[in-house]
């Protein structure tokens, strides 16, 4: 199994829109020419088609990084599964701990999805919610500490055992779902830390969004990830 | 003054996405490029790339159907004023009766989208509402009852005294605001007698979204709209 | 373990206040004082000291309908946990259909009640997330398939699998955890067939609280509660 | 007309509910027997019944800190103008910066709560909004910038010009509405100054709620808004 890196852009001014959102993409991309790692972009709704015509033959996916939990119909301003997947991403992000989710609404969005041919990649905040989150079956559930998003302070490091509980709950429920580690990854070594401590890859934003080189971040962090998996 | 035609793609599927909406879209210049009237288009925020690099240089408008009340930032899943400004909209929607916003938010939203360059379309149930939204200075208001949104049953034809009480309320808080009637407006008769009844044009959605010949309702809404402003 | 018939009074008017609230109150003491039940009331917030004043030392508990997910302190128009337990509920109700409550704030509510002292009883629309929602550790977990509340329908007749389903799915979580049924439950049968499909009570709104005579209702309900665990 | 002191006992721990709720209760009806102004209370939902019950026959008037823009009904922890009405309020707090409302909801509820027979406090962060709000009628608008409430700084004193602004603005659109000044009120001179600027009264939370002595605090206020109002 490939490590995974998911970059959500987020909705930084000017970082995550026009051409710092492209530069973002093709440096992703170039990383992903040279490092054999499963790349997730989640560019904002509005970015999503030039991510997508960038990426298209790279072998990088495209996610958006929320899906709102209505039917396709008379809703203005809401994005309904169909209307993504008509745009050509692969996934979607759901319950990010910026877009919290009711959840009934978490599992009526993953059913869609699934019929719909999207994977999607579900946030959670505690290991008791990874835990309940794995019995609505998405392909990925992402744990990120809220209290140190965007803080620079990895959540490997800092709060080691939310990750591994949280890993252990997860797998009890279904061993097949894929874990990331989210919330202040930073350096290469928060993301081998963060493989090591058991999941198989990182969804991280800032450090690499708001980043001068975005290459060199994403390269390093895909470098490491690859290590951590040989070292183990 | 140009009569108005506002077309909200929703979101219905397949009509507002990918081929749907770019047919949609080139039916709209095609009637632009025919009848001197104002359209604006407003795709969903999936679609807004493709809709504005189809209508460059046509004098067609694009608006976003939706602004979230976020400054840019860490925000995942939503589309601050500056994200749409970088796409290239020219306006926003604002308070459409699917998205309704707490009147903080509206008030945000118009003094940022002002100081940002885009245009503000603001969306009012009654009569009062639209005269409280005036003192917020939107440039545009849209009056549509929403009992009567989606029903085919014009609210010009069924409620004209909605109308005529948000024109007059309207007008004595700011008569710089253009007026525009919405809510089931179907045939180029409603649009004829919108505009009679002191409006300065329409906001559309499923009769022309749906429509198994967009060119032609549209073609018939601004003829309709051009007739009664040189009637009168 | 004794049957549970928790009775939701909702917002019915005038059933639901004043009069009609103590009313529905007294009723329920009443067949508590015949039939060796357990007995759940929950009034609105408005009515819960009369309530809880009214059912002291009767063995009825008084639960509230919803808490807000917030932290004492400035919070206007919001009841935290704390105040609840101040006026003297035994439980909260979370997550009922017409009240929907993002993941992490149930889960937050439930370790917040459990804290503070107060039962949880939180409802599930899908087998699935009753299981979710188990893996949180209520006390009681309610499953209504929110398309049948209100319709006199009820869910153990129209849709026994779901019952049984859930009843399965959150067996295997934590048996510990006492499962009513709810949705529909209108006559003493609905209540008989209920018990006998694995759960252990229901969860009732609109057939008792706009019944001209609550009494016989919750009498018949209790009656065939008690009778489905002998049976079994 | 009487100058206006309106305690919004927020949701504090343990200040704002059971005996800690009547002590302020009683400490304000002590004041209204000295002094003659209008002393309106907004307890927590669920302490109404014994704030209500406390001040029956006492001239002190009992505010509910907001409505649900519900109608009675199946609405699970919801409490609609009715349900207030029923137990006993004189009128109800609408739009609290805490508890912002959506425009049509706002409208709704004065509406409703007029017809019911109940009056209404509708409160404003910014002048513009303060005057939009005046066109839908409420009986008092509270002008309170946000970022100012719980400071224990004054907008009386950091922000004269928006007390200044709003009244202007409000009383241009209807000059029979009351106006308050929220937001920091913590002494009589605050209460003063409120009054000297143009408005009849204050909103006012922690300095009372929280106080070792809220019958000292509400006197203080009470005597510098007779005060202020002689002074003119």
């Amino acid at each position: 199994m490939k490590p995974v890196i998911a970059i959500n852009y987020k909705a930084y001014y000017p970082h995550s829109f026009g051409e710092h959102c492209l530069r973002i993409t093709r440096d992703a991309i170039r990383v992903k020419n040279e490092i054999d790692v499963e790349i997730i972009l989640a560019p904002p709704f509005t970015e999503l088609y030039r991510v997508i015509r960038e990426s298209e033959n790279t072998g990088v996916k495209v996610y958006a990084q929320h899906a709102d939990p209505v039917e396709p119909g008379a809703a203005t301003g809401y994005i309904p599964i169909e209307g993504l997947k008509e745009i050509g991403v692969h996934g979607v992000i759901i319950n990010h701990s910026e877009h919290r989710l009711k959840i009934s609404d978490i599992n009526w969005l993953i059913k869609r999805a699934k019929k719909t041919g999207l994977e999607t990649l579900v946030c959670a905040d505690e290991p008791e919610i990874g835990a309940a989150i794995a019995l609505l079956k998405p392909d990925m559930i992402a744990v990120e500490p809220p209290e140190l998003i965007g803080t620079g302070i990895s959540v490997s490091k800092a709060k080691p055992e939310v990750i591994v509980n949280s890993v252990d709950l997860i797998r009890k429920i279904d061993p097949s779902i894929r874990i990331l580690t989210g919330a202040g990854i930073t350096t290469g070594e928060d993301v081998y830390r963060a493989l090591k401590l058991g999941t198989i890859g990182v969804l991280v934003a800032s450090a690499i969004v708001k980043s001068q080189n975005p290459y060199s971040v994403i390269r390093e962090m895909a470098v490491n990830a690859v290590k951590a998996l040989n070292d183990s």
